[in-house]
C-alpha cells in the first residue's frame, strides 16, 4: 500500500494567508457595505516597468517565428544575457558575483523550497524566529531538526549568533520578512564567521534588498568577507520590479562554495543543485528572461526605482503615523514591512479581527511566523499612497 | 558540518544529453566542414501558435497597467481560464477531467520531479525500462528502491504488470519515450487493475498524448475505468503546442484518489500536492497561462494542428525509411519518436558514434535510458522535414 510522506501532517494545517483570507470573506460577505484596505499579503500593486513590457512582447513574437524560435535552453540554468545582467547588477551593490555561479528560477520561493533536497536529513537547521513559513515547512516536510534563534524585542528583532548552539544550515532573511529589520555589515559578518566555525552553510534571502536606504545595510550576504564560502543567496525580482505574476529570481552557489562528503572528498555545493536543478528543472520562460534582463538595463532601473521610491513613501507614513501614535515598531527604513507591538497587549489574531471588525484594515498576524510573533503584526507598504493614506487615518482615530 | 544529501553521489554523474552534447562538440571541433543533422534530444523547432503569441503579448500590455496588472495569483494552481481550458480539452480527449482537479505547472518535468515529495521514501517504486531518466533519478535522490519492469522486444516495448511483483508507485509514460510505443485501452487497463490491486499510484506522463493516432489508444489514462481512484496524470505544452523555451504543463490529481495515513486516517492525495506546491511553488507567469489558454482555443488547436502533423510526416518518413533498410523499430506511429535496433549488433553508444563519424547524424542511445535500450537508439521527428529527408538519404547510402 501507498504510503504518503507523513512529516506533512506534522504541518499546520492551513497556510496562513489561506486563514488570513478565510476571515476576510467572512466579515465581507456580513459587512459587504464596508470596504476593506489590504496591508496584509507582501504583494505589489504598481505596474511592472515599461522596458519589460517591450521585452517580453519582443520576446514572444520571436518565439512566433521559426528563424528566431527557441526551445529548451540547455543548460536550464538561464541565459547568459540574463546571468550577465544579474552579474552586473551585483556589482551596483558592491559585490562580485560570476555569472557561472548565477541560476535563474522562476521566483526565490520554488528554490528556497527546494534547495532542501540537496542537504542530508541529518542536519541541524537554524531559523530566526520569526521568519518567512516556507524555511520551517520545507524543512518539517523533510523532517529535519529546526533550531529556532530568538529575533525579538530585546535585540531589535535581529537575532544574532550564539557560540555555544551548533547549526548545520542557517536561513537569514535581511532585509527581514515580517520584521522589516535588517542586518548592518558588522552583524552579518558575525554569522558569516559562525557560518564558517560551525562549517556550516547560510541560505541568504535578500527578496527585500532594493528597499535598503541605510548605507550601512549590505544589499547582498557577498559584500561580507568570507561569505563566498559559506552562503547562498536568494534573490527575486517580485519586490525589486514587481514580478509578482511574472515570475522571475535567481540564486547564487558560488564555486568557492565546497562541502564534504561521507568519504571524505571536497565537492561544490553548486554542482549537486545543478545535478538536482537538471533533473527536477527545465528552465525559465524565455520571454519571462527577457523581461528580468530589461529590468537590469539602465532605462529598467529607472523606471523600478519609481516604483520602490512609491512604497518607501508608504512606509515612511505609516512609520510616522505609529511614531506619533507611541506604537513601537520595526522597519519601513529599510524594508516594504512594517512590524508593530499590538496596542493593549492583544494577542496579534485577536488585533488582526480587531482591526478588521473596527476599521477595516487587514494585516498579518505576527504568529503566523512563530512564537516570538504572538503580540506582532505585520503591515506592508504596497497599497496605493491613497488607501495607506486612509488606513492610517483611521489607525488615528482609533488608537489616539 | 554540513551534510550533502549522499544519495546524489550514487547518481550517474552526467546527464545524458550532457554527454551527447559534449561528444558531438568534439566532432565538430574536429570536423568544422561537416553539417550535423540533430535528431537527439526531442526538442521541437517549429514556432509556437500565432494565437499564443497574441494571448501572450495581450497578457504582458496587462501587467504594464495599473488597472490589469495582476501580482501572485491566489492559489498558485493555475488561472481558472487555464484549468476550465484543460477540462475542456481533456473532454475533447474523451476523459471527464474537473478543473478542481488540475493545477497549472512550468512544465511538466518540474512536477515530475518534485512528485517524489510527497510519498514516503519506504515506498517500493516501480518503472518500466528504458525510461525516461527524470524517473529514477528522481527517486534516487530520496533513495527509494526502484523495480524495473522490462520493455523489450518481447513484448513490444510495452511492459505489463507482473502480478507476482508488488509495488506502490508505478510510473508509466505513453506515448513512450524513448521507444515510441503506445498502451492499448486493454493494456492501460491491467496496468489500473494492478495498482487498485497493489493499492498503488500511477503516475501517468502523457507528454506525447497528441501524437496519438490510432483509436485504440487512449489519450488520457482517465479514459479508463477507475483510474480516477489510483492514477496522477502529468501533461505538457512542450510537444503539444511547441512550449518547450515557453514553459507550461499541468498535473492532475483527482479528488477521487485517496490515501490511508499511518494512523488510519483517509486523506486525498491532491491535498497533500496542494500543501507542498503551496509551500515550494508560487504559480506560472501569468502570460505564460494567458498563452497557454489561447492553445487550447478552436483556433489554437487548429494551429498546433498543423505543426504535429508536420512532425508525423517526419515520423512517418523515418518508419519508412527504417522498413525499407529491413530496420527493426517501434514507435512513430503514436509518437514523434522512432526507437530502432542497432545494426551489426552495435551497441548504442557504439552505433551514436558509427552514425556521428559517418553520416552526421546524431540521435539518442538507448543505453541512456535504461539496461534494455543497450542495443537500440532513438530518433525524433522532430527536425525540419528537409533535414529530416536527408538524414533518411544518408541512412540509405549506410545501410543498404
Amino acid at each position: 500500500m501507498i504510503h504518503i510522506n507523513e512529516n506533512f501532517l506534522t504541518l499546520e494545517k492551513n497556510y496562513l494567508f489561506i486563514e488570513i483570507a478565510k476571515r476576510i470573506k467572512t466579515y465581507m460577505a456580513a459587512n459587504p457595505e464596508k470596504p476593506i484596505i489590504r496591508m496584509g499579503i507582501g504583494d505589489v500593486t504598481l505596474p511592472i516597468a515599461p522596458a519589460a513590457v517591450e521585452a517580453m512582447k519582443k520576446a514572444a513574437d520571436e518565439l512566433g517565428v521559426k528563424e528566431t524560435f527557441r526551445g529548451y535552453e540547455d543548460s536550464g540554468a538561464g541565459y547568459d544575457f540574463l546571468r550577465n545582467a544579474v552579474s552586473g547588477y551585483y556589482k551596483k551593490l558592491g559585490a562580485d558575483v560570476s555569472p557561472d555561479d548565477i541560476r535563474i528560477n522562476d521566483g526565490a520561493k520554488s528554490d528556497c523550497g527546494n534547495i532542501v533536497d540537496i542537504f542530508g536529513n541529518d542536519n541541524t537547521v537554524m531559523l530566526t524566529d520569526p521568519s518567512y513559513p516556507v524555511y520551517v515547512d520545507s524543512n518539517r516536510m523533510s523532517g529535519r531538526n529546526i533550531l529556532f534563534a530568538d529575533s525579538n524585542e530585546e535585540n531589535g528583532f535581529a537575532a544574532m549568533p550564539d557560540n555555544n548552539v551548533h547549526a548545520d544550515i542557517i536561513y537569514l532573511c535581511s532585509p527581514n520578512n515580517p520584521t522589516g529589520s535588517a542586518y548592518t555589515r558588522d552583524q552579518l559578518k558575525e554569522w558569516v564567521d559562525y557560518a564558517q566555525e560551525n562549517e556550516a552553510v547560510i541560505i541568504f534571502d535578500s527578496a527585500y534588498e532594493a528597499f535598503i536606504s541605510e548605507p550601512d545595510v549590505p544589499r547582498s550576504i557577498y559584500c561580507i568577507e568570507g561569505a563566498k564560502k559559506c552562503a547562498i543567496e536568494m534573490c527575486s525580482l517580485s519586490k525589486t520590479a514587481g514580478f509578482t505574476g511574472v515570475r522571475c529570481g535567481y540564486t547564487v552557489i558560488p564555486g568557492e562554495l565546497t562541502v564534504k562528503t561521507d568519504s571524505g572528498d571536497v565537492i561544490k555545493l553548486a554542482d549537486i543543485w545543478a545535478r538536482r536543478q537538471g533533473t527536477k528543472f527545465n528552465g525559465v520562460s524565455y520571454p519571462v528572461q527577457r523581461a528580468a534582463e530589461a529590468v537590469f538595463s539602465d532605462e529598467g532601473l529607472a523606471q523600478i526605482r519609481v516604483n520602490i521610491d512609491y512604497y518607501r513613501r508608504n512606509a515612511m507614513l505609516i512609520a510616522d503615523t505609529l511614531t506619533e501614535l507611541g506604537i513601537d515598531f520595526t522597519g519601513g527604513k529599510n524594508s516594504p514591512y512594517i512590524w508593530l507591538k499590538c496596542p493593549h497587549d492583544m494577542e496579534s489574531w485577536e488585533f488582526f479581527d480587531y482591526l478588521l471588525n473596527e476599521i477595516q484594515v487587514v494585516g498579518t498576524p505576527g504568529a503566523g511566523f512563530g512564537r516570538n510573533g504572538k503580540n506582532w503584526f505585520r503591515l506592508t507598504a504596497f497599497n496605493s499612497y491613497e488607501n495607506t493614506s486612509e488606513a492610517m487615518d483611521r489607525f488615528k482615530k482609533l488608537f489616539i
